[in-house]
């Protein structure tokens, strides 16, 4: 296959931890070529001036955002916090742009749902039916042909993908789900708050959100695909004192009629066989996040306390990589039919 | 009351975490003077050499554990890994010492249950009995008198705490209770382990012991005792990057007519009200492990997601402190008629 | 001497880290009572809703800060940035309270100097020769008397302190000082920057202000008093992924007739033998910052690489401690007589 | 040119972490196959198993060393602590392997020095002349055609690039230098000793070795090479709660006719234009060790504090890339005429 030119990448929102992510990603995309991101704030400042781990390999200015230059591009990446891609889309679509949007802006289909969470008013909720979830061992054909891909978020893409065979194959109570997780400090983004400082959030464990986090529609809508009926799940998430990954400790009740253990990493494996991105440690395993630091893999263990009925899965991601841009990549060379794994080689630094 | 001396004090197993913790608490005691500190590895060391934190503080050297000397303590602690405290236990009682043990030897009460997750006989099962299980909340009065206090552990101070007036009042299902736990690595002592190395266990998170963890035992019979029978526990415990703290996310489900979320804080908060060390935050609340750093506190919020029937109980201490030492002197105190907080004053750094 | 009532203490500025740690010091401290703590931005807010680890031993709400509810204060404690207390500080003088400055306001004795470092004009110029340093090391008796003591910064503490011996015997060329210093992120104060973010300036670590830093001065002017003239030092300050301490590595080229390392030591124990709160530590030890964490001490120790003539000087503190509040505290118990060391017996946790 | 097959390399020494920072590398490198990697205890376990992050990625077990495996070897890397490649030396070489030492074996050109500082007569001096002291920007040609190159150690490698444009022009005297240097405590090696547990490294700082260090004796001879003459050097370390990384504080006093900074930078911009690796950033700023994390990058700043006659360099490598692991696969690079950084494309984890 001749592959005459390099795609033309545009980002929009580059400063953040997610833009920075997609560059370090990009840079050694063999097929890719970054030819602009935008900042409003940081308009004609150089890239490697902020970010100076590309000092040497990134030759490229922040821009103010502009349709016609984005509308030259072949794709073009959201790194924003919600509620801004969704005031660029209709526009942005209507160049002909395939769009991969690292926000929450189209993760979750019902408008009034994405409402309650997100306290803005949808403002093209018309596009909600088109976006494609971009959860790529979930759907990966729709994203093939997909304009716009609704990027799966961090703690959405541990717990699914520790879940799947579980609610693809009926085989437990779907609810009385419960996902304990963990997520290091740059889930919060660069947004400077008091509680994310390091003199506060160091040497320290807490949870957050406890009462109702933002994830929880996203990621019960994305079980109930699974289950084909809605599910219940308590979510839990907790601030850890390090930089990248997340951990999903995952708990369900097995039907009486489930199979064993054994039976049941088996079918985690082979469901997982095939994805370039999936790792189900062997059975005994306690998956740590710095195993997939920087890294776009998954790796699941699956343990069975005391041989009852209730199973732990447990499922780590980098929150910024397979959690954020790493899955926009992938979601990226789906839909331009490159390799699923291209500028996606990195192997997380080990200690 | 008149109080002429001071308790003499000895402590066998001085150079671990747990024996540092109780020197630095010990030290400020008003009613106490150490007048011994065991280590075979150490003898003739002074402590102030090894934890130059007490240089200034502490004038007195390692000594070779010797129950003549013990013997005219009024009180001994052992911080001693498992498989220690037992082996000198007769004799020592015999003299007429009272004892509270941090480690593991008298916390279950059958022996059998405890040589299968210790792997190890126990050598004195008839002493099981007498022991008292040094949670303070529970057994206040048994404590009084006791003559062998077995200290509740770091995880089943934190679990039962935060389960106590749920199970006492048979509000929950209790055969179906989740304890997600993490805690600072400082729980894995002072063992040189490739896993508890700066290099490996910073930046990272996972879980551990997630098929069986000894404490699993310890706690569902603090937790039947409570519920006044069997009860089933998921407990998963995981490594957090810190040194201190632990964190206890309890998931339970509430029986169809238990009280309302308000009434559970109201409850709570009366089973409390005249515990020193035990504080039921504001609804809404979310304790970190850090609220709690060096000191005897175990801090709690209750929170009901999505107003549904699953519970979550947020309980945070301080492993050696609340989880340890701390306890142990609070277990002194009661068993002395001291004022319960003596020596327990301390306040937790911020940030 | 009678001491029928506790001092009344008043604290402006006390939403930030030395205000908390001015409490925590003073909520044990035997003889005060605080009475008033200011916060434009909290007014009426708990104090121990803002900090958690308060809850139950504090019971105190923030307040605007008034003159004339201060001026009913013994002491008041300037826990603010610089360019406050110089604001407020000739109307509360007049109202007869005695005042310890935690900020840099009035520790450079010549304003024109000032104003170059901090962008301000100084507003009381008149004050500055009225102001006593405060390092009790240095400033003892002028401490006892003075209505307004500027208490010294943290990096000066720990500098000044480890070459305090050496200059003021002229044992070393005061022309070619070095001071290479590091701080933990606390020293940053609460104040919300992307630098101090915890996924910035954690698993990481660079020196900054290498040009120059506003604490040159300050260092200087009293390295200057110790010598009986003026000296010049290099200092070059370096932030450390840890939250609380500082480490100052002090380089200074022996004169030619200096005396031998062992003789240095004994200099240095004599020199420090009645201080309660600085430690020469052995020959051949290494201090670090978690020997000080939490408590008023500084621990030093010397050492002459291969026996060459220039002298390692190591000097830990806690910075929001010794660094600041501690300090603080330190310096109001001598201006008011208290034992020295009242309310700062706090030992190191260690771990 | 034809480069019909990969080049076949041999690791001895697999399970620390400068041989597991090689396989990262080397797995991803596109002129290299790893075809042997030795370990006594972990004969016959898959290495994936023990290191997880290389699941997927290498199919390869440990083997006991054998000179005749590693013989059919083109280049054979010891990841091995000092005083094991020496006793291999002689008989690989004879096999006509070519070899990269990362140990300290062959740093040190002087037997008699070695010898003292390590505590071990050295078994082969006479390879001691022949040993190519593997820094490629002091060295490059000798190391093309070296048979055994010994790679630079970490600090040595971030003081000697600080310095060597200063001391090659002799612009500073060089009797009086001093490198403030500090590390991550992955440079104390994957061994289990108790200082280097997370729970007594993280969250504090001190000073080690101000004695007297293992690596003075190389540095010192690197920058005599430099200087042509012998030079004194004061070097310090420190250690940090960070896993990679090391910063080097070089203060020198510029002699009185030394150019003006601004040309002190042109000539540290002109020295290392045309090295792949070394990065000397723009006036006044201030790099991190996280801007190099898991690369090959030394990345250098200049400042002069005051305009006095002290000059400041900051330099950042991470230890066990530039520091070990890449700086041998660039010599290996050079060694085989392979582009230089073939392989070292990594870029740096932000955050």
């Amino acid at each position: 296959m001749s592959r005459p030119e390099k795609l033309k990448v545009g980002i929009v929102g580059g400063t953040g931890y997610t833009g920075v992510e997609l560059l370090r990603l990009l840079v050694n995309h063999p097929h890719v070529e970054v030819v602009a991101i935008t900042s409003r704030s940081e308009d004609g400042v150089a890239v490697a001036d902020m970010f100076p781990s590309l000092r040497g390999e990134l030759d490229l200015r922040f821009s103010v955002p502009d349709v016609k230059v984005l509308g030259r591009c072949d794709v073009v990446f959201f790194a924003t916090p919600h509620n801004v891609a969704m005031r660029m889309m209709p526009e942005l679509l209507a160049e002909n742009v395939r769009v991969v949007d690292l926000s929450a802006d189209f993760r979750v289909r019902d408008a009034e749902v994405w409402s309650q969470w997100y306290n803005e008013t949808h403002v093209c909720p018309e596009l909600l039916a088109e976006a494609v979830y971009g959860l790529p061992e979930m759907n990966r054909e729709a994203i093939r042909t997909a304009r716009l891909v609704a990027c799966a978020g961090c703690y959405p893409t541990a717990v699914q993908l520790g879940m799947l065979p579980l609610l693809e194959n009926g085989l437990v109570d779907d609810q009385s789900l419960i996902a304990s997780c963990a997520s290091g400090v740059s889930g919060g983004g660069k947004a400077t708050k008091v509680p994310m400082l390091m003199a506060e959030a160091s040497d320290n464990f807490k949870a957050y959100g406890a009462s109702g986090h933002r994830h929880l529609p996203e990621i019960e809508q994305g079980l109930a695909d699974m289950a084909g009926h809605a599910v219940q799940l308590t979510f839990v998430p907790h601030l850890v004192p390090m930089i990248r990954g997340i951990n999903a400790t995952l708990y369900s009740v097995l039907k009486s009629n489930a199979p064993s253990l054994a039976q049941l990493q088996t079918l985690f494996e082979q469901r997982y066989q095939d994805e370039p991105f999936v790792d189900v440690m062997p059975m005994g395993s306690h998956p740590e996040t710095r195993f997939v630091k920087g890294t776009n893999h998954c790796r699941l263990a699956l343990h069975q306390p005391q041989g009852r009925n209730t199973l732990v899965v447990l499922s780590v991601i980098d929150n910024l990589t397979k959690g954020a841009s790493g899955q926009a990549i992938q979601n990226m060379n789906i839909m331009f039919d490159l390799p699923e794994a291209a500028g996606l080689n990195t192997i997380a630094l080990l200690p």
